[in-house]
């Protein structure tokens, strides 16, 4: 067993989640809790990894699972089903989030802190200036793009005052044009050529469960959802293929262009209803057009857990 | 529905619950959300009556259930069987609690603030110096008194560094001698005579599940556990009662003498085995002397859980 306390965010880490990993690391050492370590749960994607690049640093190891009795603190995720395996043997000194709260539980008292808000970063910022800890330029910048990331340049309607404050003053600590660094951020998230259809959907899978129905809502950002989508008939192979060997109700596939802030998404299971329920369409061809739809968390997920 | 946001402890309310209530209403007006209401989900036990009575207020108003979409913000507990009826389909906006987190979920972002301390006032009063807002004498007196019982004046192995320095924070500000007026307090708890066995069960009942086995740990304080057991026969009568009406595994009875640090429990129904594997130790007469042990939460339940 690792005896470093871990930290990591959820399966098919986002930006967000590797940033905030190495930020927490950051700040519990500035603290005084030199046995912090960052690490992650599945591999870099090109958005964080331009962050990574831009610092010059590494990315945190990657871990497969955990030994009883390890300790871990969570960042970015609190569901058992996105977290590392073993996490429920696992001992759970924290967690630091800003979804929802299911599939969760502790046998200890621990430290929660969960804030509404669009970004964990944004929650680290505040924890900083509440002890009075400097923040320094990489910490800075980290916590700025995965404020960018989350928040889709504030276009995303989870966007809070809290991220928009927090993010003018990381610009600043951090020395970039928010908009000009964001936007090439963004953009090299979104090149997704070299992805099997197999990987694009496992960029930023969701795994979820409703009284026993499994479902998974992936997400990948664009510029152009034509460009992904001509690669349609591949991507419903491989999600019908993940439907059968994971025993899935439901797989839905969100393809955001985030310069005009619209989704297309692929519905593909048994129940596919609480697709069509949740926004009153009707899926043609297993795929449906909403307008302004860009957060899963906001504007996708609770409306079809709500009809699962 | 309730207009307002309905602010309440735990079911079986003690100190915690219903002074954190009163406080967290107090602090939410204080930093400009009129719509706060405490309220409690049950009778106020003598040792809260106390405190009441000290301050010469009111306590917060009983509530039944709470109707489906009324917000609410949980202190003292987050577990849904700990809390009011129709829990599951209230507006969870926050929570404040010390305790583990299971059997809790929502289907939205909320403020979850979990701090492993030994009672929930200790999490406001940082609140209050966190956001700079001032503390007056009623909240001061409302929070040391949570902290006095939580922690039976430092004696409880659930105390820290944050409770101590809390309280000793608050008294200076509620002007009161915290030996004193603690022990006054916890005494005014122990006049357990006029109570009937089913009353005394049920002061202060926690009601537990672990995949499927229903079991309940009660505790209650006194400065003589002699004085309480001489209604043993009754008393066990009583809980048998109760483990038959709600289909209970197991019914633990802890009477802790909060002058010398020690229980004696009482443990009936199928799985009193859990109890003996916890503690290493056989029941007699269905009954246990624990040397040294006060704290349900940190002594009692995780043993017994574990053993389930």
């Amino acid at each position: 067993m690792e005896e470093n306390i871990l930290i990591f965010g959820h399966k098919n880490p986002d930006t967000d989640s590797i940033c905030s990993s190495i930020v927490k690391e950051i700040l519990n050492k500035k603290n005084g809790c030199e046995k912090s370590k960052a690490v992650r749960l599945g591999a870099v994607n090109k958005e964080t990894q331009y962050v990574l690049n831009y610092l010059g640093i590494e990315a945190p190891e990657l871990i497969e699972k955990v030994e009883e009795g390890q300790k871990v603190i969570l960042v970015d995720h609190n569901e058992f089903n996105q977290s590392v395996e073993g996490i429920q043997n696992a001992k759970i000194l924290g967690v630091i989030d800003h979804h929802r709260i299911a599939n969760f539980e502790t046998s200890d008292p621990l430290y929660y802190t969960a804030r509404p808000y669009g970004c964990t970063s944004t929650i680290l910022y505040k924890e900083f200036v509440q002890k009075g800890i400097e923040i320094e330029k990489t910490e800075a910048t980290l916590m700025a793009s995965a404020i960018i990331s989350d928040t889709l340049l504030f276009k995303s309607p989870t966007t809070t005052e809290h991220d928009k404050k927090a993010l003018e003053e990381l610009g600043k600590i951090a020395n970039i044009n928010v908009e000009e660094y964001g936007l090439e951020m963004l953009k090299a998230g979104t090149d997704l050529d070299d992805f099997s259809e197999e990987q694009l959907i496992n960029i930023d899978a969701k795994s979820l469960e409703k009284d026993g129905t499994k479902f998974v809502i992936a997400q990948v950002n664009t510029v152009s959802i034509e460009d992904v989508l001509k690669r349609q008939e591949k991507i419903k192979a491989v999600i019908n293929k993940t439907i059968e060997e994971k025993g899935l109700s439901l797989f839905v596939f969100v393809v955001t262009d985030i310069l005009n802030s619209n989704s297309e998404v692929i519905a593909l299971g048994s129940r596919t209803d609480a697709v069509e329920n949740a926004f009153d369409k009707k899926l043609v061809d297993n795929r449906m057009f909403l307008e302004g739809v860009v957060s899963r968390k906001k504007q996708v997920l609770p409306v079809i857990d709500k009809n699962i």
